[in-house]
């Protein structure tokens, strides 16, 4: 079992790694909460497959009617909704839940930016878990306490800073996770890899790299990438130094080539994969870059894109034009380019040109039927 | 102009109480801020009456339009909503705010709450300023950063802690409050007296005793009250230590009471004000208070309820059976009773009878006809 420690100035906290995780350390951090009040959150599919274990984990703890206290909504982005949280926090008043339950986040980045929230709000402010399934979830969102729900055409525009009381990541859940959202989670790793540990950047090949790992292999894979998510959150919690906004490599570009598709044409870790390689284009363009970076780029994140449905006939005015309007709300026409592999810089007022060239590029050459 | 200085553990700002103190100092504090940045929220009748000056007062500082970022919604308890805040949010979007904006709750309570809490969860967190309206506002709610909506049958279920950037406090904003306002508001005042002021105890004649005030006394009340409000949120910002607690004298049957009616028939203050007669009732029977109470109380504060509907017809029984759900949302059964005034204790497990027994005494006193 790996742990680390988050030390976020607003609390502290584990983070634990390992297979067989949930059944090990869940039920000492819900054995002392009254009966009724622990809230599982998750999406039908997955409480299908791994509900006996969590449910074992629970029983464990004595919160045998934990089946009672469920709630399920639908897989994907677009239930990431005020909506779906105000229809979560009115069952927790029906079922009498006080500001000393707490709720377990099952699921992927949805359920964890969604149950975080709900939490964060609630009574002003409860304890939740994350119990993250995805790699995506396991290596980036679960950790942090950036919580928060989406507007129309606005990710994330409403939230909180809400740390959970912990996160247990069993990589052993990976196992029935669909083999395109294995490889958007390994394009987290691969950013981990080109912000702060050249370790990562070894891990060619894509998910069939994955499959080839041990389980011990993974488990330190994930630990990795938290460990330095911890060191960011440490520095800057509520992203105002700068620290925090690295984590962003690839997801200004990535964020707007997801605006441009409705959410729904890419995986998140498949816009950032394809944001990386358009980020790597703009610092040589730019000269910003020390070395060439737009090779090893597409050799890492390039297999990652496999199971993406093509972008063709995506206007890369569309980028841009979202991109833009992601930049008026935010304010910070700010881009993370690498000068080397883990060097990266803040960059602000990247020409437009360099931009547009950038996305352009990048699409027609992932996919050329588009240029 | 009275200058209060809440330290609160996230946050330390001003209160700044004083006829003419939003001319004066709202302009500085909102000058730096680019157009279309500043946000009020209100309610269409408050606008009218006090709109110019508001207005002047952004046009000082170079708003000059501020009436396109302009969110006005229906008075009343039942639209401190979730939906509410969606709306506000969504607009906020539309019209390209940033987390760098500052929204203004120009308003009563419910504005304050409902602003603050749209505040603190747009953009993970923005800044907003409390221009309260009423007494109610000015000596409590728009203090210590308390902010949410209510849910159904639950009064705030929903909210954050986020202290404003500032407070600004304009006694001759009260010069249009309906009489009944304000006769809830010096409810609020005399709680301040039976916590922790004698002073405010001579307040005597309801809000004839605040006509006869002159402007400056006026401002010295909410000075005072404020003060006292700070050093609680100083002590114990998060209502975890019982300090904080303490500002709910005649809350718990206030609460109960407003449920009871559905939160139509009483105004806050005139709850909070039979609520503590009940508490004085309560701490007499309980053998908790060392001096007389219940005369002292009811001299203060009948007169408060001057403007209030009679509760004929209310049954004691659904007030009590408001309390046990709230209890249980609470897991706190807990009851702020005076030993003597200036002497407050946080009682749990106060008898049944005693409670059954306060709620009907008091009822039937006040309104006849019930017993």
């Amino acid at each position: 079992m790996e742990e680390i420690r988050v030390k976020a100035a607003s609390r502290e906290y584990d983070v634990l790694v390992g297979e067989g995780a949930i059944s090990e350390q869940l039920p000492r951090l819900v054995s002392g909460r009254e009966a009724g009040q622990v809230v599982v959150v998750s999406h039908p599919h997955l409480l299908s497959l791994h509900g006996e274990e969590l449910g074992s984990a629970l029983c464990d703890a004595g919160h045998v009617a934990w089946e009672k206290r469920v709630f399920l909504f639908p897989e994907g982005e677009e239930h990431k909704r005020p909506v779906t949280v105000i229809a979560l926090q009115e069952l927790m008043l029906e079922w009498g839940v006080t500001r000393k339950g707490v709720v377990l986040a099952f699921g992927g980045g949805v359920v964890g930016d969604l149950t975080g929230y709900a939490a964060a709000t609630y009574m002003r402010g409860m304890d939740y878990i994350q119990l993250p399934t995805t790699l995506v979830a396991m290596v980036d969102s679960s950790v942090g306490g950036k919580v928060g729900v989406d507007m129309p055409g606005a990710k994330n525009a409403v939230g909180a800073f809400h740390q959970p009381l912990a996160v247990i990541a069993d990589p052993g859940l990976l196992s029935t996770l669909p083999r395109r959202e294995l490889l958007g989670g390994m394009a987290e790793v691969i950013k981990y890899g080109f912000l702060y540990d050249e370790r990562l950047l070894t891990l060619e090949g894509g998910s069939e790299g994955w499959v080839r790992l041990t389980e011990w292999e993974r488990a330190e894979i994930i630990a990795r990438c938290v460990r330095h998510k911890a060191a960011v959150v440490e520095k800057d919690e509520r992203d105002l130094a700068g620290e925090r906004a690295m984590l962003n490599y690839g997801h200004t570009f990535g964020h707007a080539l997801e605006a441009a598709t409705g959410y729904v044409t890419l995986r998140h870790g498949e816009a950032v994969a394809v944001g990386m390689i358009m980020a790597a284009r703009a610092a040589e363009d730019a000269g910003k870059a020390r070395v060439p970076l737009l090779e090893l780029h597409r050799k890492l994140l390039s297999p990652l894109l496999q199971e993406a449905p093509s972008l063709e006939g995506i206007d890369a005015q569309k980028v841009i034009d979202a991109m833009r309007s992601d930049k008026k709300r935010e304010r910070e026409a700010k881009f993370v380019l690498l000068e080397r592999p883990q060097r990266p810089l803040l960059v602000e007022g990247l020409p437009e040109e360099v931009v547009k060239r950038a996305v352009e590029e990048t699409l027609g050459d992932l996919w050329p039927e588009n240029s």
